[in-house]
């Protein structure tokens, strides 16, 4: 089951969609995070699906919410944008899927002629400066993109994860341009967040969108960022270990089968 | 597949819905599954789902049953509740939303107007005398619930996994106010009950209803229903255990791919 | 997706259905196997479901056929019998509720009014000759099956996983009397048969028949059982070890996420 | 979800299906894969699934597309062929057989009389020049196919695990002839390209079919093919590894149940 609730119908025109969840450093929900605020873009839809992580999430004065993928606008001069952003991606890889066609149908719904999907690409041996990767999904925006300081090389990434790249590839089925940009970063472990990622990523964005941003308090929104990510991380993982700990146990017990 | 079998259809007015699952300490469970017994609470209706642990329990005399959520009514002098005690959560996380989709159908057939879920709240380092930590769902709660001896701080509390916390989470989408009460509890290993962090919330809980309970068999309760559950348990992770010990088997086969 | 398919559609009255699926020491399976071929029952219906472990079971001729649940029929003198055995079980818990109900609806077609589940009860420490012990499904049954040397007692058993507890559990909502016998055993590792266990339950089950079969047989059908059995459990076991194994390796990759 | 999208409608007369998808050794998809090439068959339908790995591929120029299954066919003398091959196989057991009945709904859209699953036979402790060895659907295969140096004995063999083998037990139900032919490899880590494998099955497939085609490139091939599924699977592992490593990990936070 995925429901997407929408709080307002705007009226948009021209409109791009960016979309940047949780993931490899964190670079996607980073740098889209901090473009709702910097723009002050508008809440104006919430999607959940009982494919996210069976938890509520509590806020600072004691309310819980479901976890829930948020879409924001902001009316711009070029463009009208659709920001995509969340607490999660997905739990089972059927989850990943409909959560993309979920967000697909709302591109669809506003007749989003570009998908920008943000995030990070993991090197292990990564330090220094990140370029940023992309990955289309049709030969006529490599031609588009050849002037962005975005590396086509289909030998550096063989795969991309996720929400991310699924959007990519299953708006190529639907007929809609999607571009993914991937900052290089290290990577693990995966819940740190990236802010030097983030900003690789932006500095494109801006290029793309003909936007300006102030990217000076990216660092000290990535820090606020990540402490809440984690918690919701960190209760995943506890809640696997405790099960995959079951396997050390070793109780007298006498049983059925 | 889940099926709720009603065995009688009370007439109940000004509702209020106590839900205590195993969980954390199984608090939740002691303290819902005590106040049945207090108030000498009526079965009337049973939920079975397909996403439950695939086993029966064995009863004291030979007889066994599937694993299930029981509903219980009381009828009391300011409000009518229903209780929701049972053996298990999900194995899923769909599973986990269609159980609290399915219990919030209870509580909407019966036009409950406050829904509050027991648990536990683990922290490793704690010691001493549990506080109650409190969770709503919307703002007026915060003002309802202020005089209850109930924290709200969502620094001390991340997430709330499972059913407690998606009833609350859920219940706001539907309009139905609910608050989550979780005693402070060491939480390791979670198959070990902690009647004393039943205690705690009991005694809140006591307060908001306007009810007087003896509490003085709390501990007895709790070690005999801590019994039970842990067989469930138990065998849950034996299966688990079997699974995973396949790891370390080295058997010659051949095989085909 | 589960189908069972009819190869015939006999005429049965006052009719037992008797399941033994593969599970601990095998029991349940080598008993009904057993029973299947003294009786020279009659295979009527094959059940297949795509819960089942994706493969197909080579036979010794170099045909290969899907893993399936097989029903057989034996018309005796105060009862007709259905038989129920299968290379397998289910891998998920929807997977075992959804077979137990498709076999529950084969019982009702032809109004079964007494199920009896074989399997084994593992106990660790235990040695020399098992007992039967029993799970019924009322308080009737109890009654019913008092004089027949079945053990009950809901303390030396917690539950019962899988298909055998399972049809009792769902029987009892569908109004027909179950009861399961099982037969002590060491049970680990559970592939190894235990035809001592099988004597055991078909002891029982003979009286409750009062049918007479010779079972000098026993332990030799067992072992060559246990060699078909073994493979089909072997090939589950090492895909799972592959996808575990990939926990140990260290490989220099780049990944997105 | 799985949705098949045809790029044509060709008419087939007589039409044998060639199923070669990733596995043991990879000799299904090598095999499969070379025979397209060099019979220059044509893609005519693409095969998408919610039940894939949540990725997408990267191609060398920058292009990512959905991981997914390709049909094509080539119009030949005695035969018209459908040749399946692709990037993955499924990632649960109900995607399995959902994977393969899709796959047998575009079998019989072209009344495919034949089909014939080309893949790996993993022995430990196997080594020099690998046998074909055989499963089919029914008696009068063994007799058809008895004169190909395919070997016939279900002891050597115990089950045939994916797609290879459900289609053939599949196919049964649906009254289509099916053959498997297996080649025997070490199969040792099961990403390891098998050439020689490939080779082995080719040799009797080209006899089966009556086509002569040019073996010397295929180790070359094999190589490049090695390469691509490679990167997929690892980054298939490397999630895997990414879950499973939270067990190791022991970070202190509260959390609550």
């Amino acid at each position: 089951m995925i429901e997407t609730i929408y709080l307002e119908e705007p009226k948009l025109n021209n409109v791009i969609m960016i979309e940047g969840l949780p993931g490899i450093g964190n670079i996607g929900r980073i740098a889209a995070g901090y473009l709702v605020e910097k723009l002050k873009a508008k809440n104006f839809a919430e999607l959940y699906s009982s494919d996210f992580f069976p938890s509520v999430i509590l806020q600072k004065d004691g309310i819980a919410r479901l976890l829930r993928i948020e879409f924001y606008y902001y009316k711009g001069e070029k463009n009208d944008l659709i920001i995509v952003i969340g607490d999660t991606q997905a739990s089972t890889p059927e989850g990943y899927y409909d959560l993309s066609n979920a967000i697909l149908d709302v591109a669809r719904k506003f007749d989003v002629n570009l998908i920008i999907t943000l995030g990070g690409l993991a090197r292990e041996e990564f330090s220094g400066k990140p370029r940023v990767v992309g990955a289309v999904n049709n030969e006529k925006l490599l031609e588009r993109f050849k002037n962005y300081e975005i590396i086509f090389d289909g030998n550096l990434v063989g795969s991309i994860v996720g929400v991310s790249g699924l959007l990519v590839g299953l708006a190529a089925i639907r007929g809609i341009d999607a571009i993914s940009l991937l900052a290089e970063t290290t990577g693990f472990p995966i819940v740190i967040a990236d802010p030097i990622g983030a900003e690789a990523v932006l500095r494109v964005l801006m290029k793309i969108l003909d936007i300006e941003i102030d990217l000076s308090e990216l660092e000290k929104e990535a820090r606020e960022l990540e402490k809440k990510i984690k918690k919701t991380e960190e209760f995943q993982k506890r809640m696997i270990k405790e099960i995959l700990s079951a396997k050390e146990e070793n109780k007298e017990v006498s049983y059925i089968g």
